[in-house]
This record gives structure tokens, C-alpha cells and sequence, in this order.
């Protein structure tokens, strides 16, 4: 087989679907978020990002830097090992005890990502439990999918946020079947929000585990950041609580807060914890020191539901079509992947505004879109420039605009 | 079905089999390797360690500190995004571009870490090739395993390092079906090192491609630090090498490096690449300067070298069972768990030495051991009171030694 013909042939699909990805090559601006250079091939020049999932931009945290700087002064740049062969630092014993408390369990467990956090804690949670059947919403992310396929265990999907759909497929599932019911509490690119409680009242009824990432919301919702189960006062109703620390913490790593006993069984049997070099000492103090400064601070917090309130303030005004969703996350609808692009690149080009184009496999074929986060860094000149650039395009592009009593 | 209880109930027998993991919680000193403080529960105490895969201190080297240093100050903590969405830095393309030279290779490609390297892009290769038959070393890497697994490509695994399993397997295959040979250069646990160029022309007389994990050999053999592969002038011939940046480097952070429509396949394909944040600019830019410094310098690969002899030299003249084996890593063997894990307990309390003991699941059951890694941060005297302990605690303990004759 010629394997570099097939790749590129495949590549060249990509291409003829408008779904090839090309990278931005960018360099933020330390004390100067959310301004970055940005590297093409042209050229090089400077940009405002509006894509960002750094959501309250806590990596230009004076706070988090100086944790970080410190760390590599004292303990160096890596762990040197796996968490159980030299690699568990101090740093990483206190990190956890920091994730535990945040959401009220009695332990935590890190991951080098959010991704592996869910593809190995679901992997393990569904294969070493026998019998185990896992209840997953129909819209979770890959790396949640990828985690429950791995363990082999049995997998109902239910419709995403159905109640109903949830419940008719527990019920009839055993009885005395262990399950695991795995869900999101902030969907990322539709920003919607689950119905957590109910979804609790369901596994009570039915004898099922929760598992809730709550990747898109730790450090944004709740009066310490814990999530959108901290803002509903759920946290002890909830089995499993996954994160992530590189989004609105800032820096890189994942994580699951439990009880004891399910901490330390994903701990000694989750092959994507135990095979693999630990975090960085530096990363883990970073992201303490940023959990820790959004427990105690909610300027970042109400700041960003501020900038968020006024950028859809403002797109609702030119009639441009964003999905409404109680979150701060705004997905403003193109529906054509090539017309994405286009509007993504003339963006950057033209108006030094950067907010990538997010197609299939992102999202569904036909619901692409421009995914904006307003966050704390951007100022009202920068939302004015935004909705300027934004009305001129889609004048240009003629992408449909909502009728003013549709909204 | 009580969850609580099947934990404890799996976390017991994990105990009375003595393969319950403990983690040792360390501060190494920066500037001042190989010691490190340790916490326990009831002390805290200066340590020297023994077993970190941080071959060379490159932990603590002035260029790799600066340069994150210097990234923290320009660029912030986090990446903010994933790479398709905000998250690659002008850092990471630099890096990709470093590690595509240090392998000879037109391109290269970055993950959060090793095992996730191996993961997704074994995982996308074999899944994404329509029926792709991988041909897999019985003692490859957790991580390989997991990405085989998960491609659901009919899977072969030959006998470790055996041309001849090899060579009889290829020939039973279809010889019109696509082929992927995935194995290690040097086995971290027993040391050994494959026959790279056997295996690649028997790749090439069956039509097969090449998937090398250099885990355990970048940074530390080679001219240019490049691996065994380089050592052997076999670079070109492999299709994939893929190497991590958090052993020899002393950061984290995973990578591929293989020709340009490889990489960029992969890049396209892999969940595990796609739907996660980028490692931190920091992160990168420390790898980029540990990659570099290690291309121009054989001092820190000539040194371990030298300590490695030596600390082989004093076991066998000790009679102190140790697997020969042509690489860096010295597996001492005690062959029972509970032995090994108070060996290694001792050594802690008594002699400040740290030396996990390495039980299943990373080693077979009856080959525990103590796996040793001489680097350059080890001086005479930390050589010398490594082994008057270990030859105070071979008499206490009752384990076997060598029979002169046999060495
Ligand atoms: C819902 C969800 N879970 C998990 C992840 C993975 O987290 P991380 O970026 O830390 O790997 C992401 C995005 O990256 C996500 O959107
Ligand atoms: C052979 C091999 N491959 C891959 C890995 C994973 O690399 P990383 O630690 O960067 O995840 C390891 C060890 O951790 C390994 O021993």
C-alpha cells in the first residue's frame, strides 16, 4: 500500500469540504491579554483573540506567574517520573487537597489534561466495575466518549438534557446492573446548561453513580468557582466532579474530586494515570495558585458576565443569529463551513480580530459557527471594534441575520 | 450495588497482594539534584534520588529554567485553547520544528505527553487505515497497547525483540493489507534494546510501516541526542519515531516525528490531539532549549554513561543481581513484592536513599525489582552510600545474590 498517497487523499477531502484545519500561530501578550502576535506566512502582526478558553484570563495572573516562577526556581522545570516512581512532588499533594476542597469531596486526583481526566477515570469506572452500564448524554465530549468505549462496558446514549429519554433508559435497564450516568454541566459549544438536580433525583431513584465535567464552568460559576453544582449547592450529590485547570484556571491538567475510595481505585488502576509522566511541579503550583485566587475573588467572575451581557447586547442590535444559553459562552451561527472560513479569516486579516472558524468534527456538519468568549480582558473598545467588524461581514458575506421580533 | 464497598473491597486485595501503591511525597532541590525533601505522615527529611527518569538533571539546567522563565514573562501561564482554537503558540510551532530536525524528519507534532502520543497517533494510524493489521512487541508500552486497542485494527503481537516471531507473523498476513510495526528502542523496565535495523528490513520486505517509541533513548543516545536510531543511522528508515519530552528533557509533553503528510493526517484525525489544551508556551519553550542544549552538548550523555558503569561495577562486585543490558537503566531484582517494597521502605527510612519498588502491573508478578538510574547529578560519595546500603540491606534481608562465577 502506498500510505503517503492515502494520506493525502484523505487530506485533500479535508481540503474539499472546507474542513482542513490550519492553525494560528499566536503569542499572547503577558499583561496585555487579549492582545497577541500572530505569526503567518505573510506576515506577523498584532491581533485581539476572542476565541480564547483562558475564559477570565488568569494566565496573565500576577499571582499564578509568581507561583509558577517560584516552583521552577525551587524544584525545577519537570517531576522527573511517573506519580508513583519519583514523580509525585509536594506541589501535587497540595494541589489535590486545594480540588477537593473546592468541591467539598474528600479527595482529588490530577491528570495531566481534562481529556485523559475523563478518558481514563470513565475508562476505568466502566471496565474495572463488572456489569457496569454507563448513561451518556448524547452530546458529551470525545474525550468522555473515547473513556467509555475504551472500558467496553454497555453504553446507553440519551438525548442530550432529556430528563425523560434519561429516565425511560435507566429504567429499563437491570435493575441490579451498577451504572454510571455521564454528563456536562456547561456544553462548550452550544453553552447550555444541564439540569443537574433532576438528573441526580434520576441516579437516586435508580441506584446509578454521577459523573459531571464541569470543564467549561470550574473557576466561572459558583461563589468559589466550584461549578455550576456549587451554584445549585450540589456538589455532595454528585459522585465524580471532573475539571480541567487549562481553561479559565489559566495554565494546564485535569482532575477528579470523589470520595477516598473512588480516588484511590482510579488511582491504582486507570492506566492513563499510572503510565505517564506527572505534571510539572511549576504547572501544579500555578493552578493552585489560581484555584485559590478565584475562591476568594468574584471581580473576575462578574466581570466577565458584564463583557458577555454586552457583547450579546450587541449582536442581538444587528440582528446577528447567537444561540441563547444561560452561559458565557456565545455561538454565533454560520451554517457553511467555506463561509466560516472566510469570515474567520477576513476577521484576522482585515480587522485584526481572531475568532477561529469552528467546523465539523467540532460541531454537527451545518451548525458551524463563530464561538466568541468575552472574558475580563477585553475592554468596551474592544467590543465596539468587535461588532463593527462582525456587522461589516456579514453585510458582505449576506449570512442570514434574525429578524428583530424572532429574538 | 454498594460502589463504596466494591472499592474497598479491590483496594484490600490490592494490599494483601502488596501491590497497593504509596506515593513518596518529594521536593527535589532545585540546583542541588539529586536531593529532594520527602514528606511522610510522621516526618520530613533531606533524600537522594535514585529512580527519577529525569536521566540527565535536565531539570535544573540554567538554559531550560530561562527559558520558561522568559515564556512565563512574555506569553503568560497557559496556552488558552486547543491548538485548532487559540492554543498554538509561536512556541510550540518553534518546537515542532526542533524536533522534526533533531530526527532527521520533515515534521513533527506535539502531545500533552508521551502516552498520549502514542495513543492517538498509534490509535488514529491504525483505525483510520481501513484495514491496517499492527504488528506489536509483547512487551511494548501501556500507552501503545491502549492506542491499538482502541484503533480495533486486528492487533499481532510478536514475541519481545524476535526477529523470527516477527518475520513468521508478516508472512502469514495478507500481504495486500496495510502494516504497522510498533515497538520501543530501549525497554524502560528490563533496559534491553531492539534490533531497529532487522526490523525495518523486514518492514520493508513486507511492505510494512515503522512505529519506533524512543521514550526512553532521546536525549541519551546519539550524537545530537536523538536516539538509538540516530546512533544507528537508521532514522530515515523508520516512518514514526515518537519520543517524549518529559524523560531525558526533564519538562512533559509528548511528540511525533514523521513526514509531513503523517503528521499532518494525524493532526487531522487523532481526538486526542485535537480535543484537549496545548501543553504551555513555558513548557514548550523549556523542551526547545532542553532538545538544543542536549543536540550540542555530550557532556551530561557521557557522564551518565560513566555513572552507570559504575554503579553496575560496585553491584557485581557485591554480587547484587542486576539484568545486563546495553542502556542506561539498571534493574536490581528482588522477585517478590512485599521483599521489594521493605527493601525500598528501608532504604527511605534508614539510608535517606529513594528507590521505588517497580511491582505489577509494570512488571510481571515475580520479577519486582528496584529499577536504578545513575545520572550525572550523582557524585562518588552518593554512589558509594548507594551501595554500602544496598549491601547491608542484601544481608538483612535474605535476598539472593549472584554466584561469582555466573557474573
Ligand atoms: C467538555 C470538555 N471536557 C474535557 C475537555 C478536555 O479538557 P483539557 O483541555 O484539559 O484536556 C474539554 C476541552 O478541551 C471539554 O470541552
Ligand atoms: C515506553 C514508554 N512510552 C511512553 C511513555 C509515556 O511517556 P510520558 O511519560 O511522556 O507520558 C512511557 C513512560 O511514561 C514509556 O515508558
Amino acid at each position: 500500500m502506498d500510505y503517503q498517497a492515502y494520506f493525502k487523499t484523505r487530506l485533500d477531502a479535508l481540503r474539499d469540504d472546507g474542513n482542513y484545519r490550519v492553525f494560528a500561530d499566536l503569542a499572547r501578550k503577558r499583561g496585555n491579554f487579549p492582545r497577541a502576535n500572530h505569526t503567518s506566512e505573510d506576515s506577523s502582526g498584532e491581533v485581539t483573540i476572542w476565541c480564547s478558553n483562558d475564559y477570565l484570563g488568569m494566565g496573565q495572573n500576577p499571582d499564578v506567574l509568581a507561583a509558577m516562577h517560584t516552583a521552577l526556581d525551587t524544584v525545577g522545570a519537570g517531576a522527573g517520573g511517573t506519580r508513583n516512581i519519583s514523580g509525585t512532588t509536594h506541589e501535587h499533594v497540595l494541589l489535590e487537597a486545594e480540588l477537593a476542597d473546592l468541591h467539598g469531596k474528600e479527595s482529588a486526583l490530577l491528570f495531566t489534561s481534562g481529556y485523559v481526566s475523563n478518558w481514563a477515570a470513565l475508562g476505568t469506572l466502566a471496565s474495572q466495575i463488572p456489569g457496569c452500564i454507563v448513561f451518556s448524554d448524547a452530546l458529551n465530549h470525545a474525550s468522555m466518549i473515547e473513556g467509555i468505549r475504551h472500558s467496553k462496558a454497555d453504553r446507553v446514549i440519551w438525548k442530550h438534557n432529556n430528563l425523560e429519554d434519561l429516565e425511560v433508559k435507566l429504567a429499563a435497564a437491570d435493575p441490579d446492573a451498577p451504572k454510571l450516568i455521564a454528563f456536562e454541566s456547561v456544553y462548550s459549544m452550544d453553552g447550555d446548561i444541564a439540569p443537574i438536580k433532576e438528573i441526580c433525583d434520576l441516579a437516586d431513584k435508580y441506584g446509578a453513580m454521577t459523573y459531571l465535567d464541569e470543564v467549561h464552568a470550574v473557576g466561572l460559576y459558583g461563589p468559589r468557582g466550584g461549578g455550576i453544582a456549587e451554584r445549585e449547592g450540589l456538589m455532595d450529590r454528585l459522585t465524580v466532579i471532573e475539571g480541567t485547570l487549562g481553561k479559565a484556571y489559566g495554565v494546564v491538567g485535569g482532575y477528579i474530586a470523589a470520595s477516598v475510595e473512588l480516588c484511590d481505585f482510579v488511582r491504582s488502576f486507570a492506566s492513563g494515570f499510572i503510565f505517564t509522566t506527572a505534571l510539572p511541579p511549576a504547572v501544579a503550583a500555578g493552578a493552585r495558585a489560581s484555584v485559590q485566587h478565584l475562591k476568594a475573588s468574584n471581580v473576575e467572575r462578574d466581570s466577565q458576565k458584564e463583557r458577555v451581557a454586552k457583547v450579546r447586547l450587541g449582536l442581538d442590535a444587528m440582528g446577528i443569529p447567537h444561540i441563547p444559553n444561560p452561559s458565557h459562552i456565545i455561538p454565533v451561527m454560520v451554517g457553511d463551513p467555506v463561509k466560516c472560513k472566510f469570515i474567520s479569516d477576513t476577521l484576522m486579516r482585515d480587522y485584526g480580530v481572531y475568532i477561529q472558524p469552528i467546523n465539523y468534527p467540532t460541531v454537527p456538519k451545518g451548525t458551524e459557527r463563530l464561538r466568541i468568549t468575552p472574558s475580563p480582558v477585553h475592554s468596551d473598545a474592544d467590543i465596539d471594534h468587535l461588532l463593527q467588524a462582525l456587522e461589516a461581514l456579514w453585510s458582505q458575506c449576506e449570512v442570514a441575520r434574525v429578524p428583530m421580533a424572532a429574538q
